[in-house]
């Protein structure tokens, strides 16, 4: 989406510097960098260290990284090796995952001469694939808005919550529960986004409010305590938020705290969405508590990092010393408290049916599986 | 409570100073700092910025406040004046208008002559109720912590989420919430206590984290977040915590957030049980609806203050430049959410029966005012 007028996606390779380049999202909101990613360290701590974030992002950064690999070494050996050691950065996330096995099945069976440009136009081709999935969302999402909009007064905006980011910034480009929002914006109808600041990286305030400013999106940021009562006090229409895994039977994971904000939608009557590229939807995985809960450092909790006065980027340690902090990353918002999830192909119940009837390739590729 | 093995409350008149003397709160967790509070303004700043926080310490300042006034100028007028500049510097707080009525009704029939000693006697006497009233809460409280104490593993110790600090900082000793986990420490109960982080002033963070820390409890510091997750997988055996003002029916209303936590405590059957001292109970309004809910700064939004690497305190910006902040400070948890109510005389329903079954004298005289 745009940054001061000039389009942008998060990723993309620089052809005249023959280099991957990306938006090292660490220093949002405060400051605007772009970096090369050279080696396959760089790639590695891009994805592990957070200088990207966001499912579909991650997956994007995996597949450039066994493209650039290729083009040093495309032997098997360093094919394995790079396949390791991203894989580890981030073991939650199953786009990573996705991209990794979609990029090696694809490069095993050619010769190693050709590995290099099979390569780079997969890892081209799967930015592509993700920018045209995520329109898509959007457009769907679109239809849940404007419905909503329809019930309105004059002049009230449909005022939509949405946890963390997935926005374009977690995407290549439009996001996932943000897409519904840009083509609202697009088709003239009057939005405000209640941002969730998620801690303990806060995402909401540091790349969702970043975003709804460059957009021009009107939009609040709050504390993650305030969505419940916001919603108790009719400020909520409707939730939308993004998700790291969502299981074959539709249980959602996503950032810490996801599910704390649907059992207020459901228990004020105000719709949850959840929107989702389907790479998200893990077919082998069926319950939400089968799913592996990254714990993090326990720092993130107690330090907060942000712009000082003097306009450097600083951090402050808010507890005392000798707290330690507990930092689960995820949770898992059950199927239950899910009104529906808006995918690329449209609309459909968090539910084994719901998804099976939008992707009955999947379900008896499973079958075939098992 | 114990800070370094000596024995503190949070607000006492100084017999040698012939001042009131505090903790000033706003240094907490990074520097212990003890003031006096002089003038009018004085205690006003203190109540409306923080110096002191927690309903029945405002309670207790504002007793200090008026008794301090009265030895400067007894006259009716300045009573009122001070029942006015005071009221108004923390609207949701029930206490403080317990506090201040409770003052003023007991000088106006006294001669101006007899209004000073007769006002300080009551604002010492409002301290050491209110130490005793949250002893008893402990006492009552550490009941619920045995029970479940009882059906441990040996070692496992009782897991206690908090939200926000109703620890002894936000009373004048004991604390609400906290109580009957000092109590379980005293009698040899092991527990362990997850600490909300609480935001946007971090009081979980910057308070009971340092109360935890001082009395050597056992406990992390996690996201406001993580709660329901905690729940989920089964690490939270109780939720305690305290309130702001609770309605006749049994509602709470409490720091933003606790209603998430209600409802995840609910989802999960872990029980959910509010400490409160009896003057934090408005007879007078049923429902939590009718509360107003104060609308705090957006900077407590934008911005965290901390500890910075080099020792000094700061402040950091976490939003884009341009991004408003919404921070609505207190929810209310529906009764229906609430296990217990725990109160100084024992532990009764969230309900008008319940409350009324405790407090028989307080349901008459609503009849007879009504």
């Amino acid at each position: 989406m745009k940054i001061a007028d000039k389009h942008y996606r998060s990723i993309w390779f620089n052809q005249e510097a023959g280099k991957v380049q990306i938006i090292d999202q660490r220093w949002l909101p405060h400051e605007f960098r772009v970096v090369e990613l050279a080696s396959r360290a760089d790639f590695a701590a891009a994805i592990r260290d957070m200088w990207v974030r966001g499912a579909p992002l991650i997956g994007a950064t995996a597949a450039h990284a066994i493209a650039e690999e290729m083009k040093r070494d495309p032997s098997n050996t360093n094919l394995d090796a790079a396949w390791d050691e991203l894989h580890k950065t981030r073991p939650t996330a199953i786009n990573l995952r996705w991209a990794l096995d979609e990029m090696r099945n694809l490069l095993r069976p050619l010769p190693e001469a050709g590995r290099a440009s099979a390569a780079h136009a997969r890892a081209v081709q799967i930015c592509d694939e993700d920018v045209e999935c995520n329109r898509m969302i959007g457009v769907h999402g679109l239809e849940i808005i404007r419905r909503i909009a329809a019930g309105k007064a004059p002049g009230e905006p449909v005022n939509i919550l949405t946890h963390c980011n997935a926005g374009w910034l977690a995407t290549v480009d439009w996001g996932t529960a943000t897409s519904p929002m840009y083509h609202a914006v697009e088709a003239g109808i009057d939005i405000h986004v209640w941002v969730d600041e998620t801690r303990p990286r806060n995402q909401g305030a540091m790349l969702t409010s970043w975003e709804m400013n460059s957009h021009g999106i009107p939009h609040h940021l709050i504390v993650d305590n305030a969505g419940g009562h916001l919603m108790q006090r009719g400020q909520v229409d409707v939730v939308i938020v993004g998700t790291d895994r969502t299981t074959a039977h539709g249980d959602v994971c996503n950032k810490i705290g996801t599910y704390l904000k649907a059992l207020a939608a459901k228990d004020n009557d105000v719709p949850f969405y959840v929107a989702l590229p389907s790479p998200t939807i893990d077919w082998a995985v069926k319950h939400g508590s089968e799913i592996p809960i990254e714990e993090r450092d326990g720092e993130e909790i107690t330090h907060v990092q942000g712009r000082l006065a003097d306009g450097s980027i600083g951090t402050v340690q808010i507890s005392p010393d000798g707290t330690p902090g507990g930092n689960p990353a995820f949770d898992v918002t059950p199927r239950r408290l899910v009104t529906g999830l808006i995918t690329e192909r449209g609309v459909c119940a968090a539910s084994p049916e719901g998804l099976a009837g939008m992707f009955p390739e999947q379900v008896s590729q499973q079958t075939n599986a098992g």
